[in-house]
């Protein structure tokens, strides 16, 4: 049985890889036409995605799932057409593969530069949410990569019906098929066999809940983009402005909860506790916000719970925000270092210094001075879409759009120059 | 015993760790101080580091090793005066870390850029010669990481002399000697450790033979740099110019036969035959090349040998060349994506659009129009300085230098934005 499935999985792989080879020799016109044949699919067949998206929705209901999983679930008309237009923004985007960028001659005579190629093969490994199967399709299709999907077993007939218009439409544009493959199997294992396909695959690109993203980082022997944790902080420096620095907490902490980039934890300087506590900690209680404080700022906020150890390194995806009071910029820094995750920080500070040295030491992947942590999107950075964030050291670090999915190689160009 | 192992293993890293994280905030101008008292120390030292040299070859003459061996182990004044040169060349080069690109306005009002970081701790495993110990300590400490450096233990005395002066160094410059530290630990099993210490080491950059690479790759599961094969292709067109065809491939595989830019196999198109395949043959012959050919170009060859597929997936490092007929670009293509590395590979022709189809069709980590693959090197490429090859898919492809050794993070600037 084992054995099938990796035969299974490899004889994917290998179909992609040879289809990604292929599309090496296409042009942009064709990838974006078969983009936008992807959104005219989707919407002309939206009724039939909606019928296999209820049976999808029936199933969940009857095995109990809670409100907020079934919504995710959800493909209605405004869904579809958000995919559609998902796609149609991605074609409108530059195509990245084969830019050239810094051609230079060299003494030798030569003239060296640097051309963007795809990645090759890219594994995308989600959860409930059937958009992604479209999104991440589009992204991989249009940055030159082939792409194998496999979304959760709740979400089957959804991501079937979908993933049969997107290759339709590469059909139509005469691209390679299996640009888009779906792992159908439903056995747990052929994810294990994709995730350690060195040879076939050239990267996985986990979304979901962490039990699932844990799950990939530990078995997956190909090199996974991603990020397990968003615990973000916010430093409210000693020269905050104290207007800039309420806007900023409550945006970052409230605007959305369960997002990644959301604030978990406020770092407040001990010389803007007399002024700062009360009102930060008022606004964020007022927004319904429970407050889990260090030990010298707990008796000065009504309501607020002792914080422990684990709360400083918890990304809480809920209404509630850790707190400590620091001695200064160095103390912030050193918390942020022992309790982040990598992902997003944010100064509040009008002191020149501070958040040049902030921008600089703190080492995440996003680092801001006066700005909500929220703004850490690809949207909002400008990418023009985002297949999801990365706090890895290595490739990519923070928002991932379609750079992320390509790499330079050199190219070298001569009039019959040799080396001596 | 094993545990001991593991446990001295992470105090190194978390040594790594915490003086990678205080480098951050120092100066270009420190870094650059440390690396130019390197090359003094070593300098100064010279006498006491070949003593320490000797007992390393004497050991390695008493038990048999090859000359070719002793001299890549032998370190002579003029080796130890090419380290110091190194280093101060190094010192030379712009610093990578913090430097900003791309800051622009976006419509929300911020601004938003990129910072480019260290990678954090590097782990360096080598094998006999001495002289990685400088120039990969000198690379990780300018590009703002820190390094642990495990050579081969038939070169212990003489890396641990050279690691000695380069810590002085580092203490001279008020930098953190731990930047730079030495795994001494004789067992195997430390390197095993340390390679999959993914925690604390960033990032694997071996450097050896064959046996050592294939060890790392199989069992890191820290992210690995490295190229495993250069199995280099010439490819010469229909369109070729017969006297560059010439020039390029005689030096592309007889300029230096082991190193792994040298060209292994070469693509003749069909419609050469008659007026080529003499010539090419008969100047590799005359430099002693051994020719291994294909069915159809054998019984033309005086003294060929028949090549099998093995031939055709063979990295040589010696004066032998494997040589097919091909009908035309595309099987000269297809050729190079079956049995290629990935490393680098070369089109012999006059035809623009020839050229650019290889260019941009060939997924090698370089690709060269009328160049010999021997420029396919970091300090030719005009890098300063080059850590090794890598044929990886993700992160840096072609020769690494400083760039390769970090990784750009966002900065986003504001003045109190939030996210509506």
């Amino acid at each position: 049985m084992t054995q099938e499935i990796e035969a299974e999985v490899r004889a994917l792989g290998q179909r992609a890889r040879q289809a990604q080879g292929q599309l090496l020799a296409r042009d942009s016109g064709a990838k974006d036409r078969a983009l936008r044949g992807m959104a005219e699919l989707l919407r002309r067949d939206a009724e039939d995605i909606q019928r296999a998206n209820r049976k999808d929705l029936r199933a969940a209901e009857a095995a109990g799932r809670d409100p907020a999983f079934i919504d995710r679930l959800r493909l209605d008309e405004s869904r579809i057409e958000a995919m559609a237009k998902g796609l149609e923004q991605i074609a409108t985007l530059p195509d990245p593969v084969g830019e050239i960028s810094d051609l230079t001659y060299r003494p030798s005579g030569i003239q060296v530069g640097r051309m963007r190629m795809p990645l090759g093969v890219i594994a995308m490994i989600y959860e409930s949410r059937p958009n992604v199967t479209a999104d991440a399709a589009g992204l991989c299709v249009k940055s030159g990569n082939a792409v194998i999907l496999r979304g959760g077993s709740e979400s089957l007939h959804s991501n079937l019906a979908i993933a049969e218009r997107l290759r339709a439409a590469l059909g139509r544009a005469q691209l390679p098929l299996d640009l888009v493959q779906y792992l159908q199997t439903p056995d747990r294992e052929a994810v294990g066999a994709l995730i350690r396909m060195d040879d076939l695959v050239d990267v996985v690109i986990p979304r979901g809940g962490k039990g699932l993203l844990s799950r990939i980082r530990a078995e997956a022997t190909v090199p996974v983009i991603m990020h397990l944790d968003g615990n973000c902080h916010v430093y409210v420096d000693r020269d905050a402005d104290a207007a800039k620095a309420l806007k900023i907490v409550v945006n970052a902490k409230t605007q959305r909860l369960g997002t990644c980039n959301t604030a978990e934890s406020l770092l407040l300087h001990r010389d803007r506790v007399d002024d700062l506590l009360e009102p930060l900690t008022a606004a964020l209680r007022e927004k319904g916000v429970e407050i889990r404080a260090c030990s010298e700022s707990l008796p000065r906020i009504p309501g607020a719970v002792a914080a422990t150890e684990e709360d400083f390194a918890t990304e809480y995806l809920a209404a509630i925000i850790s707190l400590k009071i620091v001695d200064d910029l160095d103390a912030a820094m050193a918390h942020i270092a022992r309790y982040g995750s990598g992902h997003t920080e944010s100064i509040v500070t009008e002191n020149f210094t501070t958040a040049r040295r902030f921008l600089r030491e703190v080492d995440s992947s996003s680092v801001m001075v006066n700005a909500s942590t929220r703004f850490a999107d690809g949207f909002e950075y400008g990418l023009g879409a985002e297949i999801g964030i990365s706090t890895n050291r290595l490739h990519v670090r923070g928002p991932v759009g379609l750079e992320g999915l390509t790499l330079q190689k050199w190219i070298v160009l001569g009039d019959g120059h040799i080396r001596s």
